[in-house]
């Protein structure tokens, strides 16, 4: 079982703001995300490109959440440099294999943001379309409801895993969390604020690092 | 029943692209739609600004399909000026019940965007949290794919208006299509290229006011 990667979720509402966590952070993670919020801010081919062009060898993941137009959004971001794009469950299967087609031209990935109502029966056909990156999200409202991980959460991310979904996990994450995932092949956990708000953000990296050595040897 | 409004979404890839299209088309339209490309590409905050401070007087939409992060992306956009943002409809409930208090508190309003899979009883739940407006899309990859508008799509939208819901539609309309929603209280009928790539925008914006005449007399 691989090790999971680090990917810190730059959520910020500025590039400058951005630039600001990864100087601290970016030797420190393997995937750098240019969330929604930053890219709304900012354009996206302006964040990603900034991105690539400080950190030619990080992944690079634009979270664009794309619902419609795939090619036109994954044109925009994969040109500039990004690794990864993301695509959100709800969009339909067409937006995502002409998003996917883009992807594969630049080398890239697409990944599935699972929100809200999806269903198992959906995501057959996500990998019979040959998408197998997925992003569990317990999202930031959500979060901010009161809701917790728990075996429901655990037990969708083991059944994905399980189905040839490579998954990463994101909501709220704190390194005491990576515990909880011990024996599922998580692809990436994901960490926004927990890390960019932390006294010292590479050292509570290196806290989600020691956590996931404990946990996973490959 | 109130006449439906026009609607032009703004899909360019650029600022400059978009202003070239509002600059024939904004007073002949009743909502300029900052359109998810162009704010993917230029940032929201950059685009509806630019087009408040170009058009005081119009309503505009900032067309963000808010998966997660309701309040903060609805601030980013409703303090630059929009009438209107969107949400996606896989979005939580507690991402759009925080968009729509900060849309509330610039009397601003939130629309669902519905993409996928939804289903009537979360459309209960849309209208108990006080959400009341809902945008049928016919997505431009599934129109790619060669799907058309028929009485499933009509059905669906007479029944979202009968619940009480402001429906604006969308997806490869063509002033000819306007007849197929006649009896139906349409909020917006919503175009894209069909009225930019017009070889008269203005002219093709006057053909759908034509036809809306036609069926809709308020």
């Amino acid at each position: 079982m691989n090790k999971p990667l680090l990917q810190i979720a730059l959520d910020q509402t500025s590039l400058s703001g951005a630039l600001s966590v990864t100087r601290s952070l970016a030797n420190e993670v393997d995937v750098l995300e240019a969330g929604t919020i930053l890219c709304a801010a900012e354009g996206a081919p302006n964040v990603v490109a900034a991105l690539r062009a400080l950190y030619p060898a990080s992944i690079i993941l634009a979270d664009l959440k794309v619902a419609d137009a795939g090619s036109v959004l994954a044109e925009m971001v994969f040109s500039r440099g990004a690794t990864w794009m993301t695509v959100i469950c709800a969009a339909p299967l067409a937006t995502m294999t002409s998003a996917k087609t883009v992807a594969d031209a630049y080398n890239g990935d697409i990944q599935i943001e699972l929100y809200g109502e999806w269903t198992f029966s959906q995501a057959e056909e996500w990998l019979a379309a040959g998408i197998t990156q997925a992003i569990y999200h317990r999202g930031r409202d959500a979060q901010a409801a009161g809701q917790t991980w728990g075996e429901a959460d655990l037990g969708k991310i083991r059944k994905l895993a399980d189905m040839g979904f490579a998954v990463s996990a994101t909501g709220g994450l704190s390194p005491a969390d990576i515990q909880l995932f011990a024996g599922i092949p998580v692809k990436c956990f994901i960490a926004g604020r927990s890390l960019s708000d932390a006294p010292d953000p590479a050292e509570e990296a290196r806290a989600f690092r020691r956590e996931i050595e404990k946990y996973w040897q490959s």
